[in-house]
């Protein structure tokens, strides 16, 4: 009993000295992002200087050269391309649509066409609509009342829920599988309301996908803004006989070659245990992707460079991985897992930052239930920089691919209310990132990415003076 | 024993009971909010249609008026205007300064005067500066070396300080006190950096004050943009002879009649306990006002509102206090605290709101530790809204005046990183409110006025199912 007590007595106190060393460590961190993060700079040119950046488009390749030039800047031990094949969709000319109340009689409405959608006939498409909340709707609907109308969904965003993440995630399937359902039931087209919880005039695109849909009977879909939403949905109680058109020119090319971005330093005692820290480089080509994702990748590369300003050598090995088409195809995270798998490498941990620039408020885990604990430990060291959030659930799409039983999974999470004001809109523009929100993002990644590397997963905690 | 063990196992399922009704309340309270909250619409209108609310303006009446007819609207037991003479400082016509690196050659630089600052003399003021960062620095350099110059104070806020609040209190002095100083050592005038952790060209205006400076001996002061203010310290380093030159016209006039504008829900059971919740009505007159201080007073008026929305009927009686001139003056303060104590009123609470629109993440209590203790027990109600701030510490200037050994204290604390990019400068304006970030922070507040009324403050909690 007299041991155990002096042995207790032993942990508590270098416990309290190591977490004064963590706390020095996180504090330089957070100090060097506020006062000498990179990420901000970065992103301004990102945003400024390229610009959206659409998977196989001249502004991705401008991006992988830029992001490898300012990772060679930064002394790592080691940075290169990794090559992925990637699907190509073009936007063409710009959408146009209106309503049509009586012949002659129309209002134009901002419309995109959402990522992977096909172009409407030559000349646009005119049909009569039909709104429906839900998949369920439609089908109860039925081919009778379908065919030959643009389906209209226009189920909200829930403004309750306090995620807007779990508000998105209530309505995305209208977006990406709503073409395919209309299709089954003789659709013409899909008009889908934006995934935008304010009303403004902002179309908002994104991913859709047909599915098994025969390619002859694919039908054009495109989102409307949420104020042209709301605008047709009450024409419609008016009137359901009104016209609703739309043309829109966009087309799927052939793959293009392009390329993941990664840079490394490498493990000083446990090289082969390797930690990724990323976001994506492409983004939709509306705005210029500076929430989605130019903030994330940036804040991943400061993550490398915060490490070498406060002189912490990592003992694992640390990527930074910038991963190509996370918007609409994840090649570049599956193309990553492939090749890590086929060079049997061992992830331990992955962390993505792919929610936004915004304030950090925690992370999420993808993990074993002990792994999980000892991250809780970590919970107190990450308060002073009001970070309270440590919940279990997914992480990232594009570090996705990697999960297994072992690698602990992660995403930041930053305060998500004004994330879906800009979500694949015009509006994801560098202005609207406030660059101390951004930085304490890197810092707060930078920080995790310590503690990970000082004390791993595989065995309990180091406690080292 | 064993009726101690009873007794503990009844309190803590009445205690469970207690809690899932609280639970209940609080996500009425938020979905209300979130759904059929006023505040963003008062406050587009305040912000739009009235604009900056200069104690003794117009506009500032004209608030009062359309705040008192909204408060009318809602249904309250009684609404009246408080009457308080307030100061009146005008500003006249747009400031004008350059930097003149040899005569004929110069440059504009933004700036502004601050509150309660004198005239520069007919046709402005041209002389050397001088450039310090503190009074200290100010006091070592003596009369010999300031007299007939213009003091540049340039401390800027400090970026590492995850608190902006806790930087801006570091700077503040120069331009609260920077004339007063800076006239005893004979200076002819004085340009202070503006309190901005952003690099930009907006001027942040703000109260001084010129303590007991004779009126003779009191010298103009303006404050600068942080852009300007590099620019100005930068040239000074390359050649320390070059002039500046100000002109502003401001003057105060004598003070005027103005009101707190007050609502009120009777209590059903303690009519005599009151709690109050505010913001202040009066703004800087450079932008609309919107985050200082439009926000709390919508968010102010929206906890009645939301308490009635979701039917509930305080015990205690409950006021919304709009008060006049807290940016220079807190005449309605004051006067509030006068009138509570001649009338002897009983205030066990009063909850401030007067640092931005943004996301709230916790509150600050000024109050004694047994208080705390109960406090602190709410504080897993407000987990799943993300609030986890609940920390000692200042509530607000307005009911400061109000503060004695049994009342609590308290000011929302939303997330501070955005605030001084606005705070009394032109781009305070009502796009950057967001709307749902508004809303949590009403829902806050109400939810926490919510467990006040039900638990009270001057006996243990009550479990009632």
């Amino acid at each position: 009993m007299k041991n155990l007590l002096v042995i207790l007595l032993l942990c508590a106190s270098s416990y309290v000295l190591a977490q004064s060393a963590d706390e020095q460590q996180i504090k330089k961190i957070y100090d060097a992002s506020l006062t000498e993060g990179k990420g901000y700079d970065w992103l301004n040119y990102l945003s400024n200087q390229i610009g959206g950046r659409l998977s196989g488009s001249v502004q991705a390749q401008q991006a992988v050269e830029y992001t490898k030039r300012q990772l060679d800047s930064l002394g790592l031990d080691r940075v290169w391309l990794q090559p992925v094949m990637v699907p190509k969709w073009v936007r063409g000319v710009p959408e146009f649509a209106y309503i049509e109340t009586r012949p002659g009689l129309t209002t134009n409405v901002p419309i995109c066409a959402l990522g992977g959608s096909v172009a409407t006939p030559d000349g646009g498409l005119k049909a009569n609509v039909i709104e429906v909340q839900s998949f369920e709707e439609l089908e109860a609907l039925g081919t009778d009342r379908v065919r030959g109308k643009i389906v209209f969904y226009n189920r909200p965003m829930d403004p309750t829920l306090i995620s807007t993440f779990e508000a998105y995630g209530g309505c995305v399937n209208q977006r990406y599988s709503g073409a395919e359902q209309a299709a089954k039931y003789g659709a013409a087209g899909v008009i889908v309301r934006s995934m935008n919880l304010r009303l403004d005039d902002y179309p908002h695109t994104g991913s859709m996908n047909y599915g098994d849909t025969p390619v002859t009977q694919r039908i054009p879909a495109a989102a409307i803004s949420t104020n042209g939403a709301e605008l047709l949905s009450t024409t419609l109680k008016l009137n359901p006989n009104i016209q609703f058109y739309f043309n829109q020119n966009c087309k799927q090319l052939p793959d293009v070659e392009s390329y993941n971005v990664i840079g490394e330093i490498t493990g000083s005692e446990y090289p082969n245990e390797v930690m990724i820290v990323g976001g994506h480089l492409d983004s939709w080509d509306l705005g210029d992707g500076s929430h989605d994702d130019g903030a994330g990748c940036v804040q991943s590369m400061d993550v490398l460079h915060l490490l070498k300003k406060t002189g912490y050598q990592p003992k694992r090995t640390l990527r930074v991985v910038l991963f190509m088409n996370e918007e609409n195809g994840l090649r570049g995270g599956n193309k990553y897992a492939e090749v890590a798998k086929k060079k049997s490498e061992n992830h331990i941990f992955a962390l993505e930052s792919d929610a936004g620039g915004f304030t950090p408020r925690g992370f999420s885990f993808d993990c074993s239930d002990e792994n999980f604990k000892k991250i809780e430990t970590w919970k107190t060291l990450f308060e002073p920089y009001l970070i309270h959030m440590f919940v279990r659930g997914g992480s990232g799409a594009d570090v996705g691919p990697l999960k297994n039983e072992n690698i602990v999974l992660s995403g930041l999470r930053p305060d998500s209310q004004r994330y879906f004001d800009h979500h694949h809109a015009e509006n994801d523009t560098f202005e609207h990132v406030n660059k101390r929100e951004l930085q304490l993002g890197a810092a707060t990644m930078t920080s995790l990415i310590y503690l990970v590397d000082k004390y791993g997963f595989t065995q309990p905690i180091k406690v080292k003076g």
